[in-house]
């Protein structure tokens, strides 16, 4: 086994707080990764809180994760000590069901579907998984990434995760040039699917409560805001988008973004997982509109959008902090006081675990 | 002005009656029908009743016509004296927005959108309209259907609405020979989706509160039934279905129906017009599901059911009834009890009036 450190939550009501543990010694198939860089999801939040009531404690989190090989099981073909690679959301999945078998893990359909990088408790042994807010991971092949040299490493973090959940679904409802393409919320998430929608040649307009983000959204690249409490500004904008991505996360009202898309236009609710607000069917269906969702991405999708923002040039816009400024991070997450992501800088991690 | 007769509600709190009105004096572009039958919709009974707050009395309900030309304007080129021609829910639009120039003037997006049958508030001049319970109909050639002569002209009345309303959504989601396809709702519009996706080669299976259902189910070509209180046999449903209709008028939790899609597969709301109890969003991301909704269809997809229902030998189950018998219908449909379609005779109308 591997001797382990990083932050984890004891309980619902804990803050992050150092924890030693051990990682599973490589399989010929695994790859152990030395932990360089790791971004802060709203959705860390919620599970160390225990938002979505079902946490396994202790719970350490993590899920944009960048940092170098370390060392490789025999069987390893596509990676070498020293490479830079990636995890994102998922570390296993069932591999036969007709989803893996055409690469989306993220919907697989084995008796245990795919298992999560932390709080996986879905994982067919029982055990819970730990993510990437620690020193080392070890990672099957199939499930780890590789980071293109275009990409600085810490910003290629957040791309796992948001980056992936949000070209996904651009891609799956075949985004393309010139379409009018809506983005509603401009956090973590938002502000990529913004940057990955413009690349893909869309006239962007950015849905937000926040009138002081305006000018962040133009410089993002989008070509509209609109501040949702603007009726006038809302009701201009009917029937008009092509497809609508919705990165709010938590339960909201989505009837008025249904108005906004003309007829047999898709929105796409990345965000929330509690129930929604009553949808309007008349609304819907006076237009064959369409209420969809999509989670995550696929792994061969998650390599092609490391590729695409690499081609591109597109970089999450990160804040990088140490690991003690992790708790102080989730409160300014909360209060949504983030432009747009933050990424761990795991070195601190292994300094305060020198010094200790 | 032509001289007309009908049954009428005065206000939500009366049964219908007879009613003396005018019809306009044709347009060159106009044909006058002498209504032979009209089917009795659910949605009759919820407009005659307000139930969806917009109605505008006297209400003359009716929008399952089939009758005879009685005479052409000089415009008129596909119909002429004699012919057996049908009418359903639409009687204009504007004719030159996207969806009216693709034939989908279900959809139309002018100022006043589609005008309907009977109580159509949105036609431009702000006159009512009058639909289908009453001797004769005023209606523009294009908004006109030839009823094929393999059809039963009783029978095919509720094509014009139950027919096209399935019809068109089970084409648009592109249903195929092998496919699963569910059908929630054994009512009008429920046994016509079996029939239709029966004939394109789905196996087809009806979801269904009403456990004395299921013969009738299979009767008409399902092959399988599935009792919703069920818990067992829903569970044995998840994530098998290509596509599933949902023909339920009231609002009700679709969360289970959404569990039975497979992978990328829409469930499709006709019925409901209220805003739907909420979804849980996360089983539609898991499977980056479409909840969906879909109203009629346009006048070219109309024509193709009635074509299809007589290549098919595909007609609604009726029960023909006269027009003093419309009230009674009315407390019979809201009891659920037809199999499957109250159909007026309309010369029992004008026998009573020649009685009078």
């Amino acid at each position: 086994m591997i001797k382990s450190i990083g932050y984890a939550a004891k309980n619902q009501f804990s803050s992050l707080h150092s924890f030693e543990f051990e990682r599973r010694d490589p399989n010929p198939d695994d790859v152990v990764i030395d932990v360089l860089f790791c971004g802060v999801c709203h959705s860390d939040v919620h599970q160390v809180k225990n938002e979505w009531a079902n946490t396994v404690y202790p719970c350490l989190p993590g899920h944009e994760i960048v940092g170098r090989v370390f060392s490789v099981g025999e069987k390893v073909t596509r990676y070498r000590h020293g490479d830079m690679v990636g995890v994102g959301c998922m570390v296993d999945s069932c591999g036969v069901c007709e989803s893996c078998q055409e690469g989306l893990e993220n919907y697989c359909s084995g008796k245990h579907g795919w298992t999560a990088t932390y709080n996986g408790p879905m994982k067919p042994d029982g055990t819970n998984t730990y993510g990437g807010y620690s020193n080392y991971i070890v990672v099957k092949e199939h499930f780890v990434l590789s980071i293109p040299d275009a990409l600085e490493p810490a910003a290629a973090a957040p791309i796992l995760c948001a980056g992936v959940t949000t070209y996904s679904p651009l891609k799956h409802w075949k985004v393309s040039p010139g379409q009018k393409v809506g983005v509603v919320g401009l956090g973590g998430l938002g502000h990529m699917a913004v940057k990955l929608a413009v690349a893909m040649g869309a006239y962007v307009t950015v849905f937000t409560t926040h009138k002081e983000k305006e000018d962040d959204a133009f410089a993002l690249g989008a070509s509209g805001v609109i501040i949702e409490s603007d009726k006038a500004a809302m009701a201009s904008q009917e029937r008009s988008f092509d497809f609508i991505l919705d990165t709010i996360p938590q339960k909201h009202d989505v009837n008025p973004f249904i108005l906004c898309l003309k007829r047999d236009a898709t929105l796409c609710l990345v965000g929330p997982l509690e129930p929604l607000a009553p949808i309007n069917n008349q609304q819907v269906a006076m237009g064959r509109r369409c209420v969809a969702g999509s989670v995550i991405g696929g792994i061969s999708e998650t390599q092609e959008v490391l590729n695409f923002c690499a081609e591109h040039s597109i970089a999450p816009n990160i804040e990088i902090i140490g690991i003690g400024g992790v708790n102080d991070a989730f409160k300014r997450i909360e209060k949504e006081d983030v432009r747009f992501r933050f990424v761990i800088d795991m070195q601190t991690l292994k300094a305060e675990a020198a010094t200790n």
